[in-house]
């Protein structure tokens, strides 16, 4: 009977880039990855925020990304704290092609495995606080998709914002209020606002931010996709590519959709469309001015968040990792350093920050992609330092773990085990090593570490060969099932 | 007959702390250490410039610095592309007591040795250009000081800069003219002026920049302190020490002395003073504004030395070393960021960088002292990455060179070869590595590392101890000295 209604599904959208969060997001760890707001990355709160709500768990979890991060997204999700995230489904984009055709794929998926199959469409890369709020909040948002409703999430807003846009509650659902959340039909779907209008939204009360959460039945939301010519091709291209047409075909098909938001393809036009106004903290994360948040302003407006210390500052923010940062006399700057780059920014033009990813892009900075630490589901590796001939890393692995074995084919590299227990498989061999004991593993020669201790193991790899690029790997065996042709990292 | 009239002597003020140019300067690498201002050293520049006027070569060059300061200024000369500067000797105050002290030290030093000897002072961190003016600029205060004069070198000012001391120029003393270099006696000695007196001198034209740069004989010094009494200690005690008085003496008798400039123990009031005007390029490089030379700026007036973009911006110098550094819409700020710390600074405060420099100090930050990469008289380490319990450093040693024979107390250390070959003694034991291969140093065990081969050696070393502290080294046999209780590094 349960099967009859319909199961509910998180699809949680992750292939953003982040761009906006640069030097501390990069293209290969965008803002759904970062740790920095709460004790997890964001993409794994967003899974943990609807879990509750699923029956099946986060086997009911589809997390919509693309090729170039779905390695990075699975390390992040494997590396936090609860097993259960290594059970959540991935669909990859073809290619991207925002909002709804991305949703329509998941769609697609639902529908063809749960016919009446209700999906809860989640960012991966926004703060939310106040749980309470949140369950009454999308148990109402399911009655409404349940019957037929394609229902959005609103914020009650607590300022005139211009960076977000707005949904217009019309008449009201009493029939579908659920503990302290009720509903609303949508009157109007709004882009972002210039200042004037955002104070008079705010003061009409009727307007509240759009949070980029809906939920709707899968098979509706395709539906609805098929009342025009143009959104009908995202239906059959999401439907066909789920029923499995070859990548090559999925590609193609993609490349041809027209590059739309769901609130411009539907949710500004279809018919049965409500809103759930919530009172939530709530945040899009969409800048570094977030950084902000993280900690308290001293006398002169200043927010630090890392060591160093300011002499006469005012009103600026300063974010730094593991490096120091002093400032002197200065204002009304976001400065944000990271292991490898800084980026000193006027706090007026921190939307600007774009334009420094893509200058820096143009003149081929390895900066832009990378992060010198990489997660991995085993650890991480940070690298040390880069060299024409060589490279040299920081590995660690965590208590119980082991990378991959695998072997490169033009680089030989040595393990120096600078605390902790290792195993270390060479060839046929098998060496237990202890701090201050190393092995040299040749080119070709297939290899492996593992923690056989109860504390983290940490390993100073130097790299030689004339190539040292993440590609050069091949993996025989992985207890991540990263045997495959898949190319990136140990 | 030469010995009769005294030789020329230089002596190079070397023991400033260059507070002002961190995070480029650090207290174990001060200013006139720093190699960005042209292709060697700003010490070695100092010495360079003189050492064609002394008849004894280097071997008449008397570097005055402190015992802190003594092995980083040692490895520094022995760094450089001339194997003379090897061949200076060294002075060390017995503690820090200004100018005055300083010189009646070294002037006492080469009395003793040359009664008649002539000495040319100079600062060690100063940027000179105008070789062709200088030797002759030289030669004239040369001549004034064998006729008794003391003479100081004054700068035809170009701006009306407040930054510097002024020597005012009163009778023309023509005799002494030499080449292109004519004298006057000196009518006053002022301090910094405020911008409408420093106005009133550049339009005045009779006010030179005092350089720092002075020329008497040594004895000539001593007798003119010897008119006051409080001025009179200073040149006993200063003849006392050059006599060999022990080093605790040495401490107690110079911490008595008055903390006192030249210009106002002695300059200001003695009788025969000249100045020798010159018109040559010269800064103080009195503070990071300095970096503004480095490079040319682009229409907006930024100047960028390494590695980033900027959008937007104005007026801003950006100076880092391997990282990147992106601005984004920011004005007037000077940004100079290093391998561990960045100091983010206003054009107007950039004088109060000091005022940074106390605040970390207070914090213990070790930021201030030591800088990540020490130039050693064979090569150069840099510290990659320092943890509770190991420490990872890159070592670079120079073809042919060696470090010193040492071995550790709390300390293992295992070397890794990215590149080059290397000899290693451990112990009673010699082995040749290639890249890739490694051995390990147990704590206590003797070793060195030596290039044996023609392109320059990396070594990649892992230290792993309770303590990994500099000074846990004990030097058995070192190419350049160093085996006695001096405690700073390998």
């Amino acid at each position: 009977m349960v099967a009859d209604i319909g199961r509910v599904h998180a699809v949680v959208l992750a292939g953003g880039s982040g761009q906006r969060f640069w030097p501390i997001s990069r293209e290969l760890s965008p803002k759904q990855l970062l740790g920095l707001f709460g004790t997890e990355s964001l993409v794994a709160q967003a899974i943990h925020r609807v879990l509750p709500l699923l029956e099946g768990g986060a086997t009911d979890v589809l997390v919509v990304t693309n090729e170039r991060l779905f390695d990075e997204l699975r390390n992040n999700l494997t590396a936090q704290d609860d097993e259960h995230l290594q059970d959540v489904a991935y669909l990859i984009e073809p290619i991207g092609r925002n909002t709804a055709p991305a949703i329509a794929l998941a769609c697609a998926h639902v529908a063809a495995r749960d016919p009446q199959g209700i999906v809860v469409v989640l960012p991966s890369d926004h703060v939310l606080t106040d749980g309470a709020v949140w369950s009454d909040t999308i148990a109402c948002a399911i009655g409404l998709a349940r019957a037929g409703y394609l229902s959005a999430i609103g914020i009650e807003p607590t300022r005139a914002e211009t960076g977000y846009g707005y949904i217009l509650q019309a008449k009201a659902l009493p029939e579908f209020a659920i503990g302290c959340a009720h509903a609303a039909r949508a009157g109007a779907f709004v882009e972002k606002p210039d200042a004037q209008t955002a104070a008079a939204y705010l003061a009409d009360g009727g307007y509240l931010w759009n949070a980029g959460i809906f939920v709707m039945r899968a098979s509706g939301y395709l539906d609805e996709l098929r009342r025009t010519p143009s959104n009908a091709a995202i239906a059959d291209a999401a439907e066909a590519i789920a029923a499995g047409l070859p990548q090559d075909e999925a590609r193609e098909r993609f490349s041809a959709l027209p590059s739309v938001s769901i609130d411009v393809a539907v949710m500004e036009s279809a018919e049965r469309v409500a809103v759930v106004p919530a009172a939530m903290g709530w945040s899009d994360v969409g800048s570094l001015l977030s950084l902000e948040t993280l900690a308290a302003p001293d006398a002169a407006g200043n927010v630090r968040v890392g060591r160093g210390v300011d002499v006469g500052s005012s009103n600026t923010v300063v974010y730094s990792g593991d490096r120091l940062v002093a400032t002197l006399g200065v204002g009304d700057l976001i400065i944000v350093d990271t292991a490898d780059a800084t980026l000193v920014a006027h706090r007026d033009s921190v939307h600007d920050v774009r334009l420094v990813v893509e200058a820096l892009k143009a003149k081929g900075a390895p900066e832009v992609t990378q992060p010198k630490t990489s997660l991995r589901p085993w650890g991480t590796w940070t690298t040390l330092l880069e060299l024409p001939g060589y490279k040299v890393k920081e590995i660690d692995v965590k208590p119980g773990c082991r990378a991959s074995l695998q072997r490169h084919a033009r680089r030989g590299e040595t393990w120096i085990v600078a605390s902790g227990r290792a195993r270390v498989t060479r060839g046929g061999d098998a060496l237990d090593l202890g701090p201050g004991e190393s092995v040299h593993l040749p080119v070709g020669v297939t290899h492996r570490m593992e923690n056989t201790g109860t504390e983290p193991l940490r390993i100073i790899e130097v790299q030689i060969g004339d190539y040292l690029g993440e590609d050069d790997v091949e993996r025989l065996a992985d207890d991540w099932h990263r045997e495959s042709t898949r190319r990136r990292s140990t």
